[in-house]
């Protein structure tokens, strides 16, 4: 294993994102990753929802926190009645499935295929049924990942054999994953990452993993995406997705949607990655997060305007599918108004 | 004078920008302007030309720094023979001209104004010029101030009577005259911030001088321009200019380009305010000015990237003149493909 595979076999070890053991979930803190490596460690299931919704973990990292905290509400719970048992838990998966609006379906339906596992072992006769929960979590996980390197091998093949890739926000397993396929299929790419405020994952996250896997790399700030889409030659613009709804929308970190206008304007192309979201068949059921105002008037803690003036921050915008130019699923790239084509499986919503 | 007119006096004494006074040049150091007032001392006209090119000033502030860097330099020579006086200010127009390659031009045509009126100084007998080009200095922002004020008016009647403008980076004799005139016109306008990295002037002037002239003003960040057209309903889009070429291109702050991108998508018109630049007949005589990759991965002095990665910060960006409205100046509105028609005079290149 070289060094580049040890990176991403560390980054894809999940217990390094979201982790549960002994009555609590260790969870990677990712907004302070790389400057420091700490975690934050939940001893509840509500302290678990509360770090979803401070953006502790983000990306895939929420998903995986999601049924680690829902092992911990199933040790919560250990030895009481059955019927309790499952009300306590179906409470938990409500409270931690909402702690971030835009992924509630997904995160939903997340905590129900652990509540089925939680069932069959507590009608087994099993009275502490966190185990059971934390082994399906890595099961879920292995499925998601799974899926995730077939869509990533099949994003790969849209590269140029020699070219630059413009990626947007952090996604670990899909950035990963993708430039794996990527040096496997030979492919001599460099990466442009916008840096994705106000919380700069894209500088701080998106480009340490593809240094780290050993690519060039340049960190660019948010309003220079067009000027280096003309002046750079960038040959594909490819992102990950919080939702893509089944009409072709795509829910993403705020900025996807002029990153996609500036793309399309030069005629380069924008793929993005990721299965259709059974649970919105159109746009129109998914609820845009507005998150804290104050933190676009700040930078790394310090503050960068007038205390008087206001902030604005919806966490996602919403890109429409006639600027997507395909969805890298892990049944094939599709057409963003072909979804419908998607052949839909029971576990479609780990991709 | 009430409130908001005091503030913008106060903008628009120019000795704030820069003043000359007894062999110094005090410069208002913008780089950290509002969170702290202070002044940076030059105590020579090759360190007024390493403050422009370290952008302790920016906007219109340069060009003030230019003419009272000229003062100094005649301070540094004073008493000399009158050939030699004419070497050293040719010498230090040079220098001070060429701190920043993307506005030369301009530059050089205001030294050339000021050593012009030192040359007709020397010849009458003055051995000491530097008053005389501080006066001379004075008289060019007059002027500056004046076309400024005019383009500002046929602005400010662009705007709808209640509606929403969006700006980009900062201009505070733009910004403030034309929000001096929305206000005189009743028009009932909020504005719009993008926050410009990486030095924040959007965050940290821009707004401010919006917020200190009693507007209603919200900051976002670089990557949210296109979402925040499309929901928040913005009407206009406006700047100020760098370089307007002859030919219809703008030269300005990185990211004016993708925002001009995202409005037109959106049927927002983008209005630029300035005269065209008689130096620059069209875009291929324009440099665009690459500042230190490093300013890309940090965020107020913070570290934002793994120092490994690598960065790329063009200054500018170059908008084509058929995303752009039209041409805001002292003379009416222009369509970018008919500047021509601007009747170019002596002292085009002060607005």
């Amino acid at each position: 294993m070289d060094r580049q595979d040890k990176d991403l076999a560390w980054m894809l070890q999940f217990e390094n994102i979201a982790w549960y053991e002994d009555g609590r979930v260790d969870i990677l803190d990712r907004r302070i990753y790389p400057i420091e490596v700490r975690k934050l460690s939940c001893h509840s299931h509500q302290e678990v929802a509360k770090a979803i919704k401070d953006m502790v973990t983000q990306s895939a990292g929420p998903y995986v926190a999601c049924s680690m905290g829902m092992a911990l509400a199933a040790y919560e719970c250990r030895g009481k009645r059955e019927s309790e048992q499952l009300a306590y838990l179906d409470e938990a998966a409500y409270r931690i499935s909402h702690a971030r609006p835009t992924t509630t379906w997904r995160m939903q339906k997340i905590c129900e295929a652990c509540i089925s596992a939680a069932r069959e072992a507590l009608s087994g006769g099993i009275s502490d049924v966190s185990e059971v929960i934390k082994e399906f979590a890595i099961e879920q996980n292995n499925k998601r990942y799974a899926g995730i390197g077939i869509a990533g091998r099949y994003l790969a093949e849209l590269f140029p054999n020699k070219g630059a890739v413009m990626t947007q926000c952090f996604a670990e397993t899909i950035v990963g994953i993708m430039l794996r396929e990527a040096r496997a299929q030979g492919k001599d790419i460099k990466l442009y990452c916008p840096e994705t405020r106000p919380f700069f994952q894209g500088s701080r996250l998106t480009a340490t993993v593809c240094h780290d896997m050993g690519f060039d790399v340049t960190v660019i700030t948010d309003n220079m995406p067009a000027a280096v889409i003309k002046n750079e030659g960038i040959d594909i613009f490819t992102s990950a997705a919080d939702v893509i709804c089944c009409d072709g929308y795509v829910v993403n970190k705020v900025g996807t949607y002029q990153i996609a206008i500036a793309a399309k304007y030069h005629g380069v192309p924008y793929y993005v990655s990721g299965a259709p979201d059974q649970g919105h068949q159109s746009i129109d059921s998914v609820h845009i997060e507005m998150r804290n105002p104050a933190d676009v008037l700040e930078a790394m803690g310090t503050p960068t305007a007038n205390p008087n003036v206001k902030g604005y921050y919806p966490a996602f915008d919403i890109t429409p599918p006639n600027l997507v130019t395909g969805v890298v699923t892990d049944q094939g790239v599709f057409d963003p108004y072909k979804l419908a084509d998607y052949s839909a499986g029971p576990d479609d919503f780990l991709v």
